[in-house]
């Protein structure tokens, strides 16, 4: 298997369009912002752009696509929306109807894509400062949890904020929080740091979504605002037609992490 | 004449509501952010929206009303956006056609309001750190320029990026920029330093709007991304109906300029 670490992320994506790579994205292209996908029709565009302004920590907007078009202006170069994911869902309703390699079947004239930015680009700050990201290291997915913290609601969109978490030793949180702070345009600083039962994490061995981790001795658990929240928001109202990214299938932008400090 | 300076923003909302205080604002409510307005129909208010996520430096949205909506959630509490700024323009096909001190008898169900950030957050905290502010000691509004530089365009919206200067002494402008880049809701650090003609300034003593200023030997004119920016490029259209505030006359928020930090 080829290691994509260090290619360049023009490469990848072509490499991606021809369904050459068709694997999870995480770890290729070191160093570049890799994107969430969120496809939705003109005529919830509005509120769920609004949505996002609303709600930034949890919805870092990336790009959001011209209605129609399948090209992005400023994060990827020669990009194609609708072949440069490794694998894509659709829902209908809120049901997932199909896994795809590309959408190019299903594009239609009044679709409207958000690029929103992902954990990986503070992890890949903070495991340069010598934090440990504890799901790594386990070989997992992050934990995420919904909390009892709202949203700013906007038009059709509501519900609860949800977070990913990471156990931090005693010594390096502050550290964790400066960092990440830096990095405002994608996810920035953690919203909770200590007892999940504050955010109304019941379990903190139960996680929403992804998987458990240990939290050892002297380790806090500390919760960042986490972009599964515009996802599950935009579930809830059950819309006629969406297409996502397939979890870890992301699309690598020509963005440096650090340029989104 | 009352001196509004250390008054609080809901006390001074209230007397512009009953229509007792119905001059510029500027000065009032020391250490509180204003804003500037552009309410426009839902019809154009998605490619407004688009507008200015994609150019936030001349475009910092403060808060976004509902649809219809005279009121705000989060900048200013028991606002009435129809009545708590002084004074109010009304502009039809592009054309002004009256000023008022209230528009609640214009008001349509199908308006959005825009409350944009404003340069005076920025120029307190510049003020604070011993930086003069030419404009005030001269008595005159900011110098504001059309320049060379393109906004991203987004729908209906486009047009060139309109920025504010300020002369800086040489030992000051790296605190200018270091100090205004803390608050990257109200524009943030500036977008050009030095000469005009790099950002197709022709005549540094004759601006597009405002007033000029002198620049005195040892200083540099220092640019900033300008709020007239959104309205400029909104008039470009000329749309049927567009409100907006009359200039100076903004709305005092209860978001102190520090947490814009």
């Amino acid at each position: 298997m080829t290691d994509y670490t260090h290619a360049d992320p023009y490469d990848v994506r072509r490499l991606i369009r021809e369904e050459k790579i068709t694997t999870p994205t995480s770890g290729m292209c070191a160093g570049y912002a890799q994107a969430n996908l969120a496809i939705v029709p003109r005529d919830i565009a509005y509120d769920f752009l609004l949505f996002t302004q609303r709600n930034p920590k949890p919805c870092p907007i990336l790009e959001v696509s011209d209605v129609g078009s399948r090209y992005l202006k400023t994060i990827a170069k020669d990009c194609d929306i609708a072949t440069d994911f490794p694998r894509y869902r659709i829902y209908e309703k809120g049901v997932m109807t199909g896994e795809y390699l590309n959408v190019v079947d299903f594009w239609r004239d009044d679709l409207v894509s958000f690029l929103i930015g992902c954990s990986f680009s503070f992890e890949s700050e903070l495991i340069d400062v010598g934090i440990e990201m504890r799901h790594n290291t386990e070989g997992c997915n992050v934990p995420m949890y919904i909390t009892n913290i709202p949203t700013n609601p906007a038009g059709i969109f509501n519900g609860p904020m949800t977070v990913s978490m990471r156990p931090i030793p005693y010594e390096q949180i502050v550290r964790a929080v400066t960092v990440s702070a830096t990095m405002p345009r994608v996810h920035g600083a953690p919203i909770h740091i200590g007892d999940p039962s504050v955010i109304g994490i019941k379990d903190i061995s139960k996680p929403d979504f992804g998987d458990p981790v240990t939290i050892k001795d002297g380790e806090v658990p500390v919760f960042w605002p986490c972009g599964v929240t515009p996802q599950s928001v935009l579930m809830n109202v059950k819309p006629d037609f969406v297409i996502t990214h397939a979890p870890g299938h992301m699309l690598i932008t020509d963005i440096k992490n650090a340029d989104l400090k």
